[in-house]
């Protein structure tokens, strides 16, 4: 059989698909696309067994198929490609053959049969138990970028390897956490009647983020998968089938001293300590006064240390306190954007709220950090 | 003691004296700066014992001092200070104390005693055996870019683990080889009375391309070192003390085949080749005819196969040839800026030449490439 294509709109559509495909993986399978051709529309799936990504294009063809070909290298000769017609033909022998003006390349197909099976989720109106919304693509990805950082990478706590899609009265919050750190990001534009939790994978979020653009984004969400739609484009992921932590309860409510300070100003001076708090807690300590902290951190492996006075306006008693450096620049790295930031504190052993001075009008971000003990 | 300079001043000159500082050393005292200052003139110099770089600034100071300090430690806090004057005082019991405005580092230093000797060429009137000449820092640069990647990373061949400096009547020379591909690159501008040979090693070269600019560089070259000076920069470097192949026996003066091509189409039928050309020989097989070049290689590991005609103009006999695809590649990626080029060919088993059809007026350029055997 034989199907025709652009070889600049088949390398738009594989260059997203690619993201799809495990980069290591014992199963050799999985580094392959499948290739569907139905009725001149040739659709074609990556997987990793978790997610799945697929994507659909019109075709000239004159039969139906359903082929295996080698993801990398179909996807390396075509990028590399000038704008012409490819001529695919599937030969019996198991040979893929492509066919340029100018070029012919042969490839080794594998059976349909190979290949796992992709999820899907029935979107029809019979369909039970399938919540949706529609979001700006531009403002998940935003949504997404600032709270995953967070996430937990230690396979003991395994709801906690996922970033979660929670959606009550006020909005769709996202959640993420590693027990040092946390993020808690409310969305008050998406309004929905659902009630209810859903964990999307750390690898799904990774590949989100990558194909995310201005356009909408339909999501279709059931109690074991979770479907992203971007007009040609769906990324389907499992989700993770386990109990979220109850987040809120370790997010305190009343951290009455308020320190607000400059970002950019706060996050150089972190930058240097981190370089003087190497050793593994990478403690840095902050002694906070009415308008000034002072920042430091000492090294012994080095025989080095550093301090620096950020200025602040402080409005409780006096307080030493101890943060990770590391983790504490990753929470000012995900708040940048904003100018100025409010810590909330109680005392060194009880957990810091940060937040942005600016509130924005249909959207609350909240990030939470555990604080290091001081022994001295 | 003490004394005080800029942060930014201060910065950009450990930005260019760090890359002289080696990544990976068994020595750790290089992973150090040495600091001297000599009447009001800081000098900071790194080596790895085979190159070194120095550089020189202003300071004010109240004594004269010579220490070791961590390199990489001292470079990360200054880079992220913002515009300030940094006070070092140089205190007794082994730490550098940094002051500005805000903050306070405190390093520890070693004596400068531990440090390796740093070689120098002294250029002064009664100075013998010493060349030099002065050439421009970008066309330096690009002389270098141009030749150094066909240098050898073989141990077994020290010459060739360097760049040729040759001087003769037509000029400056720059020559590498890997036994493979050759490069050999005439600067018709750099006439001097010079009639001698010096071989750059591979690091003295890629810390070179890094630290050029547009600014005006003297070279100084002994039988033992060359000194390149850029305004307050200067690198030396040991040269190899050994004889370099003779390269030009090598070139052959009776290839009468001429093939030309354009530079890109060829380029981007290699890219799509060396997909198809993943062992070890990674061949490729031209069959040249008057009119077009039939390019294909085939990967039995995969099962794949590729060819590709690009259209040439060829006046000789029909031609089979097999290349290395990458370094092929290599070629054509630093011949990238022609337009088109000229193969000169004689047989299957005789070195190929490869020059661009348009002539620099002070400049010549000559790439050989060894053609592999096809076995067929």
């Amino acid at each position: 059989m034989e199907f025709k294509l652009n070889s600049k709109e088949l390398e738009k559509h594989l260059s997203k698909v690619i993201t799809g495909v495990p980069t290591k993986t014992p199963m050799t399978i999985l580094e392959n696309f499948l290739f569907e051709i139905t009725d001149g529309l040739l659709t074609i799936y990556a997987t990793d067994l978790e997610i799945s990504l697929q994507t659909s294009l019109n075709v000239v063809s004159d039969s139906n198929t359903k082929i295996v070909v080698p993801a990398h290298l179909l996807f390396n000769v075509v990028k590399t490609l000038k704008d012409t017609t490819i001529q695919f033909k599937v030969q019996d022998n198991g040979k893929l053959l492509l066919t340029t003006n100018t070029g012919k390349y042969t490839l080794s197909y594998l059976e349909a049969t190979e290949f796992p099976d992709i999820p899907s989720i029935k979107t029809d109106e019979n369909s039970k138990d399938i919540n949706e919304f529609t979001i700006q693509g531009s403002e998940l990805k935003e949504s997404i970028d600032k709270t995953s950082f967070a996430m937990s990478r230690e396979e003991m706590r395994p709801a906690m390897m996922g970033t979660l899609f929670e959606f009550d009265f006020d909005g769709l919050r996202f959640v993420a956490t590693d027990g040092h750190k946390l993020v808690n990001l409310l969305n008050k534009k998406i309004t929905t009647k659902i009630n209810q939790q859903y964990i999307v994978p750390e690898r799904a979020i990774s590949v989100l983020s990558k194909i995310l653009d201005e356009r909408e984004v339909k999501v279709y969400l059931s109690k074991t998968h979770v479907s992203f739609r971007l007009s040609e484009l769906e990324l389907i992921t499992r989700v993770i089938g386990q109990k979220y932590p109850d987040y809120a309860s370790v997010i305190p409510v009343e951290n009455e001293f308020a320190l607000k300070v400059n970002t950019k100003e706060l996050s150089d001076a972190i930058k240097r300590m981190m370089l003087f708090s190497v050793s593994s807690i990478r403690k840095v300590k902050f002694s906070i006064k009415k308008d000034f902290i002072n920042i430091s951190a000492e090294e012994a492996s080095l025989g080095a240390a550093g301090e620096e006075n950020v200025p602040c306006e402080y409005t409780g008693d006096d307080l030493d306190i101890g943060f990770n450096s590391a983790f504490l620049n990753d929470i000012l790295n995900h708040i940048s954007s904003e100018n100025e930031i409010v810590f909330k504190l109680h005392s060194p052993t009880k957990a810091v709220i940060v937040v942005p001075v600016e509130k924005k009008e249909n959207y609350e971000v909240t990030m939470l950090l555990m604080p290091v003990r001081l022994n001295n």
